[in-house]
C-alpha cells in the first residue's frame, strides 16, 4: 500500500468515454489498496476554446480575469472525474487549486506555487475517499485564482506530491513514456526503462515535451521520483529519478531535436571586450530569445559569434544584427533551414569518444555540421533541416539506442 | 448617483457580441455616478451543456460534485464580462460566489443563501471598481460550493442588494417588462409599469417565468423593489414594489395561464374526516405535485373532489385514483386536455363583481369552467386547452388590460 499521486493529461480526459476509463483505473489502485491524489487538465480542447472566448473579446485581457476563466477547464473535467468515480461507488471528491490551499505568487497566468495545504488531503484520504484536484492552478494572498502557465498541471501533481510524500508521482499521458528520440522519426527508438532528472531537463527543453520542465525541477529539488505512463496501457513507462537509482547505467540516453530553427553568424567581429553582451543585449531588448550561442576567434583581432534562435524571430533580428555589424564592419551570415539534434547522456561526462562517435556517424551520412555547443551532459549540433532525419537514425543507431531493454511492471503497479 | 446592482441572465449573454453590449449598459450607468454591482447567469446555453456532460456519465450525479460542475458556468461569463470592462477600460473584478461570500446552507442543488459578506465589494467600490459577481451559486460552512437550482441568479442579486441596501435591484433579461398577459398570445398586452409584490408572485406561480418566485418573495421581505427590464432597449420596464408605492391602482394586473394541465375529479366521496387526507397523502407518497384542489357537497353523504396536476404525471396519478376510488365505491372522472387560466389583482380584494364579469366574459365566448379557485388576489378557472387563447383575450379585453398606459422614463435611469 502506498500514497499515489496520479496525474491525467488533457487528452487522457479528451472524452466522456476516457474520463470513465480513468475512473476505472482510479478505481484498480484503490482497490489496490492505495491511496490514491489524483492532479487533472482540463479536458482536451477546453482552455484553447476559453482562450479563443477571450481573444475574441480583446487581446491584451486583463489577466486576474483570463485566469478565472480559464480555470474552468480544470474545474469541469475535476467534477466529472468525481461524478465518474462515485457512480462507481468509489466515494471521491475534487477541489478547486484555490479551494485545497494551493498556494502561489501573484504573477498571473504564470503563478509559481509557494506552498500546497495538505490537511483537507489527509482528512479526506483518511475516511477513504479518492482526492481530486484540479491542475494548473492556485491561490495568491487576496483570494484570487491564478494560473501556472501552460503544462502547469504537471508542476501541481509533483508540488502536492512533494507536500504529501509520495512514494512517487505518476504523469499519465498519451505516451509509453520517454523514448531514446522521437518514435515517429526512428520508428524503432526504445523506451526507456530510467531517465535521470538531469537528462530529462535537457531532453524536455530540446522539444521532447513529454513533461514540463518546472515540474522535473521541483521533482529533483524535492527527491520525488515521477513516472511518466500510458493512460491507455498498463506499461510501466518510464521513471525519472536521480542519477544514483538509476540500474542501467548507459553511455547516453537519447536524442532530441527542434526543427524551426534559424542560424546567424557575425564574421570579423572586433576582439573588444563587452562586444558580445552589445550584440546580444540589442537582440533582447526586442524581446527575442536567442538559444544556442558559440564563438571563435578566428585571428587575434577578431572572432566569428554564431547564435540560433527560433525561426519566427528571424526576420526582426536579422535587421538588427545587419546594423549593428555594417557599424562595425563586420559581415552577417544567416540560414533559416537548419535544425538542432542533441545527443543526452549522463555518461557522457565520464567518458570521452562520445563526441567523436557522434560526428563520425554524421560526416558518415555526408552531413555538414554548422555549429557545436556542448554542456556536461549534452552535445548539441546545428545542421541542415533536411537533413536531419537521416542524422538522428545515424546517431542512434550509432549508440545503439534502439537496443535497450525495456523493464518488467514495477512494484506498485502490482496487484 | 444610487448603487445599482444590475444582473443579466443568459440570454443577455448568450454571445460575445452580447456581453460587449451588456459591457457598454454598465459603463454607460458608471459614467452616469453610479455604483455598479452585476450578477451574472451562465451564458445561454452552457449550463444545459454542463448538465449534458454530466448526465452522459450517470443519471444520478453526485450533488457536491454536480455542483461545483455547473457553477463553472457562471465563472466564465463573469470573468468574461470583467474582461470586457477592463477592455473599455473600465476597471471591474469578478468573484465567484464562494469568493465574494455567498453563504449557504448545504442542500446542494438547491441551496438557500444565508447571509452574504459585503466587504470586499464595497472596498472594490469604494476603489471605482464595478464588482462583478457569479449568480446562481454560493459556498456551504464545509467550503464546497453550492447551487441555488435554476432561476438562482436572480435570488442571488436580489440577496446581495438587499445586503448592500441599494435603492433598487435591476434584473435585465430579455423581455421589455411584466406584461398584463403573454404577448404571443395576446399582441396587444400592455407592459405594467409597476406591479406589487403579491401580484408578482400569483404571476410567477402561474407561469409568467419572469422572475424566480424566491427571488420575488425575498425582495419583498427585504424591502427592495425589483425593476424587471430588457437588456436590449432603454424602457423602464416594470418596477416590482409594495402595493402602498404603487400609483396607479388597477382591479386586476394580469392574467396568467398554464397549458400541460390534466385533472381529475372523483365524485361521490363518502362524506366522512379525513379522507380528503388519505386520497391526497397517496398522490404525494408517489411523489407528484398537485396544484389546484377544489372540493364540493353534492348530497349530505358525498361530496365530490377534484384536482389539477401538471400533464406528465397524469397517467401513474390516476392508476392511484381509480383503485383508491374502487375501494370506496366511488367514480373517477379525468380530463388531460385542460388549461389553467388566473386573474390576478390586488384590486379584487375590495371590489367585487370581478368574478362574475370574468365568467361572464368566458360564458360570452361559450367556453365551459370545469373547475374553480379563488384566493384574495387571484382567480383560477380550468377550462378545456382549446379555449385557451379564447379565453385569454375575452378577459383581457373585458378588464381592458390593453389600456394600461406606460411610464415615462424612471430617474434612475436618466442621465
Amino acid at each position: 500500500m502506498a500514497l499515489l499521486v496520479q496525474k491525467y493529461g488533457g487528452s487522457s480526459l479528451g472524452t466522456l468515454e476516457r474520463i470513465k476509463h480513468v475512473a476505472g483505473k482510479i478505481l484498480t489502485a484503490k482497490q489496490q489498496g492505495h491511496q490514491v491524489v489524483v492532479v487533472v487538465s482540463a479536458m482536451q480542447g477546453e482552455t484553447d476554446r476559453l482562450i479563443q472566448l477571450c481573444n475574441n473579446l480583446t487581446t491584451d485581457p486583463n489577466p486576474r480575469e483570463y485566469d478565472i476563466l480559464v480555470a474552468t477547464g480544470e474545474q469541469v473535467s475535476m467534477s466529472l472525474l468525481a461524478i465518474a468515480l462515485n457512480a462507481k461507488e468509489c466515494p471521491a471528491r475534487s477541489y478547486t487549486g484555490p479551494q485545497i490551499g494551493v498556494q502561489t505568487d501573484s504573477v498571473h497566468t504564470q503563478a509559481r506555487i509557494l506552498n500546497v495545504k495538505t490537511e483537507t488531503i489527509l482528512n479526506d484520504l483518511a475516511e477513504g475517499y479518492v482526492v481530486i484536484i484540479a491542475g494548473f492552478q492556485g491561490v495568491n494572498e487576496r483570494g484570487d485564482t491564478t494560473t501556472l502557465g501552460r503544462g502547469g498541471s504537471d508542476t501541481t501533481a509533483v508540488a502536492i506530491a512533494a507536500a504529501l510524500n509520495a512514494e512517487e508521482c505518476q504523469i499519465y499521458t498519451d505516451v509509453e513514456g520517454v523514448f531514446t528520440t522521437d518514435p515517429r522519426v526512428v520508428p524503432h527508438a526504445s523506451l526507456l526503462p530510467q531517465i535521470s532528472f538531469e537528462e530529462m531537463l535537457e531532453m524536455a527543453s530540446l522539444g521532447a515535451k513529454v513533461l514540463q520542465m518546472r515540474s522535473v525541477e521541483l521533482a529533483c529539488k524535492h527527491n520525488l521520483p515521477i513516472r511518466v505512463l500510458s493512460t491507455f496501457s498498463n506499461h510501466p513507462g518510464t521513471l525519472v529519478t536521480f542519477e544514483d537509482k538509476i540500474m542501467q547505467r548507459r553511455l547516453v540516453s537519447g536524442i532530441a531535436f527542434s526543427r524551426e530553427e534559424a542560424i546567424i553568424a557575425i564574421n570579423g567581429v572586433p576582439n573588444r571586450a563587452g562586444i558580445e553582451g552589445q550584440i546580444l543585449g540589442l537582440v533582447s531588448d526586442a524581446n527575442i530569445e536567442i538559444d544556442m550561442i558559440a564563438q571563435n576567434a578566428t585571428d587575434k583581432d577578431s572572432n566569428d559569434f554564431t547564435f540560433t534562435l527560433h525561426r519566427k524571430d528571424f526576420p526582426k533580428t536579422l535587421k538588427i544584427v545587419q546594423q549593428f555589424a555594417e557599424e562595425l564592419g563586420a559581415s552577417v551570415k544567416s540560414n533559416t533551414k537548419v535544425a538542432k539534434l542533441s545527443l543526452v547522456g549522463i555518461g557522457m561526462r565520464s567518458h570521452s569518444g562520445v563526441a567523436s562517435k557522434m560526428f563520425q556517424a554524421l560526416g558518415g551520412e555526408g552531413i555538414n555540421i554548422q555549429m557545436i555547443t556542448t554542456s556536461e551532459i549534452k552535445i548539441s549540433v546545428v545542421i541542415d533541416e533536411e537533413s536531419l532525419e537521416r542524422g538522428v537514425h545515424a546517431v542512434h543507431t550509432a549508440f545503439e539506442l534502439d537496443k535497450i531493454p525495456s523493464e518488467k511492471k514495477h512494484s506498485l503497479m502490482e496487484a
